[in-house]
This record gives C-alpha cells, structure tokens and sequence, in this order.
C-alpha cells in the first residue's frame, strides 16, 4: 500500500532511476524515538537486481548513531524549493534539535522502514543496510538494499523522469550553498557502426 | 607539469568539486599495449583529503581486466558535445575494437598514471586503485586514490564550475541514450537561525 495518497511505486529494479543522474539526497533514520534528517551529495547507485544504494554517512553525525543502531535509512530527493532545507540540514546537527521541524520539512511513515520519509521530494528509496563493517568504519560507506521506492507521479512516472516546472527540478550540490538544478532533458541515438 | 596545454591543475583537497554534482564520467585505462575507455554513470567522491572516489566497473568489461592489471584509472567528466561518444563507449565493448578511434574520441596522456585522458573534456581525475578485493569482488566497486586532477579553465576554475556554453556543460545519465545536461546555477544561504 503508499504510504501517502500522491506517490507511486517504482519497481525496485528500476529504483536506480531515481538516483541515476546524481541528484543530492535527504538521509532519514530514526531509532526508539529519535528521528533525523541530512543532506548527501555522495550517494548512488550499487546494482540494479538486487536494487542497492550506496552513501556516505560520516560518524560525526547523530544520522550514523541512527542508522548504525537501526540498519534502516532512506534517501529521499529534494526539489529545488527545498534547497533552502537541503542545505540547512546539510548543516546544522540533529543531536540537539528536531532538524525537521528546524527546517520545515514535514514527513510521512514509510511503508517498510522506520525512518520517515520527507514530504514534497520527487522520489525515496527506503532502504536495509546490507552490512559490511569494514566499510562502514574504514570509509563511512554504507550499502542500502532498497526495500521499496516510490515516486512524486508530477516528476516520475513509466521509469522517466518529466520535471514539470523549475520549482519541482532535482538538484546538485556544489559547495557553500552552490547547486545545481538538473537541466535539459536530450537524446542521443547510438551511431551506425563505423 | 600540465599534461596538456590547456589544462589547469586543480588542488587534490578540492578534486571532489569536479563530481560532487553527479556528472557521467568516462573511465579511461590502459595495461601493456591495450587501452580502453568506457562511460559510468555510477561513480562519485568518497572522501575529501585523502581525495578518494568510487566508480563502479562490471566484471564483464574490458576496462575492468585493464584496471584489474594496472591498478590505475581516470574518470574524465564528458561534455554534452560529447555526449554521443559517450553513449557510444558505455554501449560497445573495447575488447575487439580500439573504442576511442570508433567513437572518435582522442587522448593525451595523463600525469602520473598510464591511462590516457580524453580530450576535450572538462575535468580529469587520475586515480590509483586503493585496493579492496572484497568490494571489488563482491560489488565491482572500486575505490581510486586521487594522485592528480586536472580542469578545463573555460569551464572550471578558483575551484568553480562556470560553464560557458550548452555545449560546455556536463552531463547526466540516465536509460537508453537520455541524458540531462547540468542545469541553471543557484544558491541559497542559510536561514537564521529560527
């Protein structure tokens, strides 16, 4: 079942989509009663089938405490109205503040994690962490096995991507406070062989 | 010295700047007499000092025998003007042709490494594999040491992205020859805080 009434899945073997271009990601975890949210640049896609994530999650944050006493995250993709949030939570530390509630970022349940899921992004993977301890501590790299993906059906729908409007675009973090949005959309055919 | 004399070095601290938003690499590399050149989609910083990323490489590929052999590579960040060449090396296999003379792709060679780089590009990133054979085994990931890199000044430089032109600009892969170029250029600042 979604977990809200205006997203839809995506089949886990074409999860990879969502993150194929390199967008900037929301990181949400949640363990007992605490829940955060961060911002990474440095997430991607593993494979394709089984459906796996890679991100980088340094262990100064209260995010890592989340993830390492839950096994669960998931990466949620902000639009370009919420830069402003994305870059905030990129910032500030979620050890003493709710950091939703501090950048205005609203959520919903996930439907197989316990991390919640941020509300107005484009697309979100929830994921398992697949454990490789080595990893984790030598590189802050963690795998996440997608459990289930769903999509803003405005900006994704049929495994492609349409961006409506500049609001609802993916974005790309450069550096202080720099992004990107995704841009143009073109094809290439392959050429005859030569 | 500059492999190439249009070509700036850029500080190896700051090197993640060339693929912090996502863009689609070639991955060049060479052993003996045989070299290759291949795109990914999947690749991105994974640490900022030491500069290390992440590319993942298909054990089906000749790139991967060639990386296998030297432990060493280059990500170069095509541009849109090379987008279909692009698609053309991350469709066709190296091992029964030379991929940069069918794509029409040409090379200079790096600085520190055996691979060649390809020309015309906006950004090089010359790596040598730090060596972790259960990633590399397990999940055909890889993780480069950065020992050099390199940008374009027209397009990179005082360690920005400032692309010129819509040619100039990098690119973003996604399925079946569609890509997204690198969008508009924003930034947003901080709120105070609440």
């Amino acid at each position: 079942m979604s977990p809200a009434p205006d997203i839809q899945p995506v089949e886990l073997s074409r999860s990879y989509l969502l993150l194929n271009h390199g967008p900037t990601v929301l990181v949400t975890s949640a363990h007992g009663r605490r829940r955060n949210v961060m911002a990474a640049a440095w997430a991607m896609p593993l494979d394709f089938n089984p459906a796996r994530m890679l991100v980088v999650v340094d262990k100064n944050t209260h995010t890592r405490t989340l993830i390492d006493a839950s096994g669960e995250f998931a990466l949620c993709i902000p639009s370009r109205e919420q830069a402003r949030a994305t870059l905030k939570v990129g910032t500030d530390s979620g050890r003493d503040e709710d950091k939703f509630q501090a950048s205005g970022l609203s959520t919903f349940p996930a439907s197989k994690i316990g991390a919640p899921l941020v509300a107005g992004c484009l697309g979100w993977l929830e994921c398992k962490v697949l454990p490789e301890p080595h990893n984790q501590q030598a590189y802050d790299l963690f795998i996440g096995e997608v459990v289930a993906a769903w999509a803003a059906p405005d900006v994704f729908s049929g495994n492609r991507w349409h961006f409506p409007s500049e609001g609802r675009r993916s974005i790309h973090y450069l550096a202080g406070g720099s992004f990107f949005a995704t841009g143009e959309g073109f094809s290439v055919s392959e050429p005859e062989p030569s």
